[in-house]
């Protein structure tokens, strides 16, 4: 008996278990092919000109989902599948539009949670190339530069919403910890291609960046845990932030001693796939810890990276982890996308005024903050502080992950949804964009160690 | 709002959408985890057993399912999990068992889709490694040793099953074909580790398993769709079988047609993940192809192997591929293994009896008819005829997907099933064993050309 025909039998009684497994078949098909064709047709264009790839896979997902074609939307957008695409399925099938539909909704649970595999190997990953050595020689401007790049857009984002849009606690919250995060990937893309990653700038803004994962992640793993009780209560944030802490702090720790005893154990193994196989079991105990204790799996994949970053077979693990990144976290990405609805950005509803408003103050704000973090270190030789400012600037991955969770807990209606997504698009595409502007025009005071 | 929270709205009044999220990551970071862990554990004995790594998954699914612990059971086998197990997770998630147990269900169809996303990539993986042109030169012997291997116990089997133990026709026919395949993987491991790969006997064996594997999956993509339909009638079996063969037809002609095509398309990507994105847009293409011309979608992923095993990039996408098999692929094997009720084969039981002479019929057709194709060749040059049949014998993978497929499909009773699984193992185990003890008293006739 197959799964989906378990579960649908009631609503079925006209299609037979082969056809549904049929249709099963062709939906999954249908919408892998759809989602991967337009992220990599985007993510090529985004290449060309020199952006981000991940906005090709955001607006990909815009394209085909809830803002655009209608072909892939999760259920909880409550929209309707396009017309002609179940149609064609369910000729395929041979069953009628409904049971497709049916069907579509009721599989679409095994897509998201190939996507959510695909977000944890992609934090997995960001914790496994952390470099926790070089981040030591930076440490303290990094610090500086990585605290005011938090706490700046976290305070200011939230009183702004509270005060001046009179958005509800919770969310207020939730969307000022989304402008908190810092790419590290995009940073780094930038820098190496404008050859000042290892310029001093260079290595304040990754080693910044890398702080701002931890302590964005931990804010991450308080904040969606404040949004699922709905309370916020000084005594839980308290014990959640300690626990996040306590949590990365053992991460540390356990990367240094327990990374040789996870070799020692991998060197005894003989069967093939070892090192991935090694990987996952991490991760899943990882996850399943974080979580266990109240707090995000998340930031239970991100501490399994950094953990095994101090492993000798961490650079087997990122050729192994990363095809599976390149596969399922664009699923990811791209059904975020598809579940933003632009239409509450259309300037000529009135309604949507206040919410364009939003928007732009988001992005203000998010912008502004994050510039001003390059102004807050002290060092001794000169270096160009507007870099390290617009360094910081791009929200990417890290920024939709909390988009992402956040719309998941139902924390976020959808003009505050938009908001985020226009200040995470926004930032994305402003820093790389101004950084070559800013580095054609003057040369930096630190001479390039060597060209990154 | 969550997916589970919004599928179990009406089940759990009780627990909170934040409580359900954290129950659904918490089952399926443990799930996850006990499979690979009973997997990885069983695998390494296996190799030290100097056996095939498969039957370690296999024995690991068995171990932590119906047969043994209770704890990965698929809803479809109708039991319980163990309830320390869903107490543990429950008492971690602050809800009840209930809760837990329904949530346990209602998200084992995102483990199962996973388990299929990894047979795909194995079977797409198995296409890929298929060398066409090592295939040619052996073409005529092999032929005559595959066709033979896959008739002979298809009709002997089938024959068998229908008259002596009275089993219902597509049963029967389904049983049958589970005999013809030959696990490429497990010949070519066994052979390699006593250097005779590329001895004359080692070149048949390899030609007749691809051929065998073609077959085979022609053979399923009909017997599926019959086993689907529920009738016997010649005209769909005809047609299926000519959707099939031309189905591969294609596949072969577009092998050395499309893939410089694909390699030109290839080489104008430039953004990350290229190689193993392109890889699965074409593997959703050919499984959205082969199930929309009433085939199976197994039969597309080993063509879109076949297909692209002419391009340049075929080793980079083996390369790519293989972690994913390493995860996936196993949480196939490992749940197969679950289903099985091996309570079927406890010879104390007096209504065992019957299936027990089942499985032994089965074991010891699928050996006979096997080692009698090593005999249906003709060689100008000796060769020794044993070691080809008995490099036939194993099922491995191949069989094992049939039985998976076989028992979604819903058509094997469990006696049934349970002797197909006995003859699978079986043959999977005597292969390499017996081998190891032919070679060691006897040397081959032909020397090898070089050491495999």
């Amino acid at each position: 008996m197959s799964i989906v025909s378990t579960v649908l039998a009631v609503a079925s009684d006209t299609a037979s278990s082969h056809q549904l497994e049929t249709a099963e078949t062709l939906i999954a098909a249908a919408r892998f092919f759809v989602i991967f064709l337009a992220a990599r047709a985007l993510a090529e264009g985004m290449v060309r000109l020199r952006l981000p790839t991940i906005l090709g896979e955001l607006v990909a997902g815009i394209l085909i989902g809830l803002s655009g074609l209608h072909l892939i939307l999760p259920p909880e957008t409550q929209a309707e599948v396009s017309g002609w695409f179940l149609g064609l399925l369910g000729s395929l099938a041979h069953v009628g539009p409904d049971v497709v539909r049916d069907v579509y909704i009721e599989t679409f649970p095994n897509l998201q949670s190939v996507g959510t595999i695909g977000l944890f190997a992609l934090l997995f990953l960001t914790g496994l190339e952390c470099e926790l050595d070089e981040l030591m020689a930076v440490g303290l401007q990094a610090g500086g530069v990585a605290l005011t790049g938090v706490l700046l857009p976290l305070t200011l984002g939230t009183l702004g919403l509270l005060w001046i849009f009179h958005v509800p606690l919770i969310a207020a919250v939730f969307a000022g910890a989304t402008m908190t995060a810092t790419s590290i990937g995009i940073t780094a893309s930038v820098f190496g291609e404008l050859k000042v990653l290892r310029s001093r700038e260079g290595q304040i803004v990754i080693g910044a960046a890398v702080l701002d994962d931890i302590l964005g992640i931990v804010l991450l793993a308080v904040v969606v845990s404040l949004a699922g009780s709905g309370s916020v209560a000084l005594q839980p944030i308290l014990r959640l932030v300690l626990a996040a802490v306590a949590f990365v702090a053992v991460s540390l720790l356990l990367s240094r001693r327990a990374a040789p005893l996870f070799d020692a154990v991998l060197d005894r193994l003989q069967a093939p796939g070892d090192v991935v196989v090694a990987a996952f079991l991490v991760l899943c105990l990882s996850c399943f810890s974080a979580q266990a204790v109240g707090l995000e799996a998340a930031l239970g994949a991100f501490a399994a990276g950094l953990i095994l970053s101090g492993s000798r077979h961490a650079h087997a693990m990122e050729e192994a982890i990363k095809p599976l990144v390149a596969l399922f976290a664009t699923v990811f990405f791209v059904v975020i996308g598809t579940t933003m609805d632009l239409s509450v950005l259309n300037p000529l509803v009135p309604e949507n005024r206040q919410g364009l408003v939003l928007a732009v103050f988001l992005l203000s704000v998010a912008s502004i903050t994050k510039l001003a973090a390059g102004w807050t270190y002290r060092m001794a030789e000169p270096t160009n502080r507007l870099v390290v400012g617009l360094g910081m600037l791009p929200r990417g991955e890290v920024g939709l992950i909390f988009l992402g969770l956040g719309a998941q807990a139902g924390v976020l209606d959808p003009s505050l949804e938009a908001g985020v997504l226009v200040m995470v698009i926004g930032t994305t595409f402003l820093a790389p964009v101004l950084l070559r502007l800013v580095l054609s025009r003057q040369s930096l005071p630190s001479a390039p160690a060597t060209a990154g």
